[in-house]
């Protein structure tokens, strides 16, 4: 029952993540604003679920997460779930309320800046999430929301749209080619590239901080 | 007299906040400063007098504390009526300083797409309230305020003129009908959407937060 | 010498706020990303010298400081000359940079609109500043700057340059005489306008804080 | 080891803010967005790996740590050396993915306008990192990150590209010459007046501050 609060708090959170990406994915312009609302969003969420779940909602910091030992690894796949299901809600009805696009999603990015883009700003992500959330130091700060969040609006600013789709994450990712906003073959590379980055983190955290 | 402080608390919040979102909805272009302002003005009042009344400045909010159990029920009306006022009266300094506008105020949304929008927002904002203002494993943070306003900037980048009025608080909604930017059949489902999200965002903080 | 200090910090923060005041003042179009810049600048200084002088950088929170019995009376016209030499250093280099603008500088806002811009943003500061950097109850926290900041943000986009001239703050007046931006008149109409609502801020706060 | 593991950080941290400001400075357009990103990523980066390396990621800080006492003086080249490798692998992953620009780089500023802008925001990025980061009286503060981004971003908004290149930072002049996006005389008056402002910062820091 205790697992099924956090699952809930997962769901809720993609949910959100999600529904925001997907509107502003259809906006006439990607205004700076639209980035900002991922990434505050998403800060807002981890500050309102952080206690309760962690505040993952993203598939590539869970999985750093069980790497890093603050997660259960038998978490991992309900974690998964729930975040992937969260974000396959809020794209449904942003489809619901927007009407679903004619055609096939394009393939816009190089191979190389697409890995690149996802890979830098997953890693990022993952290590600003286990540095400011997971280590003894810094426990109880009041920070962690907002550094997790702007790592992902930076990312948005930064690669988003310019080097990859910016998701830095798989259940966002998987989220995208449901509103094909993507193809199929970019968004396996990028569900792939998000989950080794979360892997590189989560082993870059236990050769910088040192916990017993 | 204790109680008279808070509502004058509330009145004061409720009136900075109409105020930003009533010069701001006369603006010529709706620049994405202008959502920015509505969110941290919220912030900055939620900091300002959460120690003493909670900064609600929202009935939906004050309807979530109450059934969370983080205000006494005989303080809801009361509440009500001082975040009301507040508005009323930004509204009418408003209409003052800009002249009220010629003809009827239209019904600009969708029935779905406004209830869908005013729903999601507001069941965020009061679940964010709820978890990060009024849990004990959450005590003493120093986020809660930025959490807070930021739920309503990014409902406002989001959904706001997209879906809905981008109200999610009904004293907010009765000031645009004041202020003629909407007719009246869109804010009283507004205004009932609010208090729904609300009553739903109180029985999900029950049900994932475990106290006492 | 612990005075001098003080007041070291009071110009050095003055200075940093009025230099970027005027700097963005005579930026050929007002984006929204300067007013950005003149709550976080403001933001970033009350954070710094915070512990040290109490971070006013301000003759009207100075004022309301002293009022409420956070700052001794004596300390109040030291304070109010470091902060306006330091806006007048930064006046004097900015026109240094920039070279002064021909002509005489105009009274572009309407009487009943300067006075009610100016009066409720000065307002809101002086309230938002008591509330979170001198009450008891909130001693500790990590907000303050940031509710501080923000409130000047909030009001530089809401009334500034649509209402008044968006000081809320005599040194900032005082700054944009130098700088040709502002008629004699409004400017004294603006300190006034300023130091009363200091002083009503700081009476609100007697009001609805209970200490010792 | 434990100090290579802060070496480690200040790289990453030095990568990441250099792999920014690198792309940004070849978007199509300087808008405002480019530079809240790269004050937002100092902020992350410092919040990441403050309680490791004390997050300088710039030279000059490192300097002005130095000077105050808060760094050993026999870890400044390290870190120097840490933080201008970042920069250059970063500047270098930049010139991969958008190719080296044509022709040579100008050197479009004043004399008097370079030195003052990099001076003023590099003095006021290390005393806001002194006061807020390394003063007893301050400790435990979930501020520092967000104080010291802003002070970045605030420069970058008033300054950057309009007074001087907006590097405050000599990690950061040297990537901007690697991307040919300055003369080399420029780049060295600017890392020049970078490790100067941060030496009187750390002067300014000793008299304000009273510490054992």
């Amino acid at each position: 029952m205790e697992h099924l609060k956090k699952y809930l708090v997962e769901f809720i959170g993609a949910f959100f993540l999600v529904f925001t990406v997907g509107l502003t994915s259809f906006a006439p312009v990607a205004l700076p604003a639209y980035k900002v609302a991922i990434g505050f969003v998403l800060m807002v969420m981890v500050y309102a679920g952080g206690f309760i779940s962690g505040g993952h909602y993203n598939p590539a910091v869970s999985l750093a997460a069980a790497v890093r030992g603050a997660l259960d690894w038998v978490q991992v796949i309900p974690y998964w779930v729930a975040q992937i299901l969260g974000g396959a809600a809020a794209a449904g009805l942003v489809l619901y309320l927007v009407g679903a696009p004619e055609g096939t999603a394009g393939c816009p990015f190089g191979l190389a800046a697409l890995i690149i883009g996802e890979f830098l700003f997953t890693y990022a992500l993952c290590y600003v999430v286990l540095l400011t959330a997971t280590s003894k130091a810094t426990e109880g700060n009041s920070y962690y929301g907002l550094a997790i969040g702007s790592t992902v609006m930076v990312g948005a600013f930064v690669a988003g749209g310019v080097l990859c789709f910016g998701a830095f994450n798989p259940a966002v990712a998987f989220s995208l080619w449901m509103l094909k906003s993507a193809c199929l073959g970019s968004i396996l590379i990028t569900i792939a590239t998000n989950l080794v980055a979360g892997i590189l983190a989560a082993l870059t955290f236990k050769l910088v901080v040192k916990e017993d």
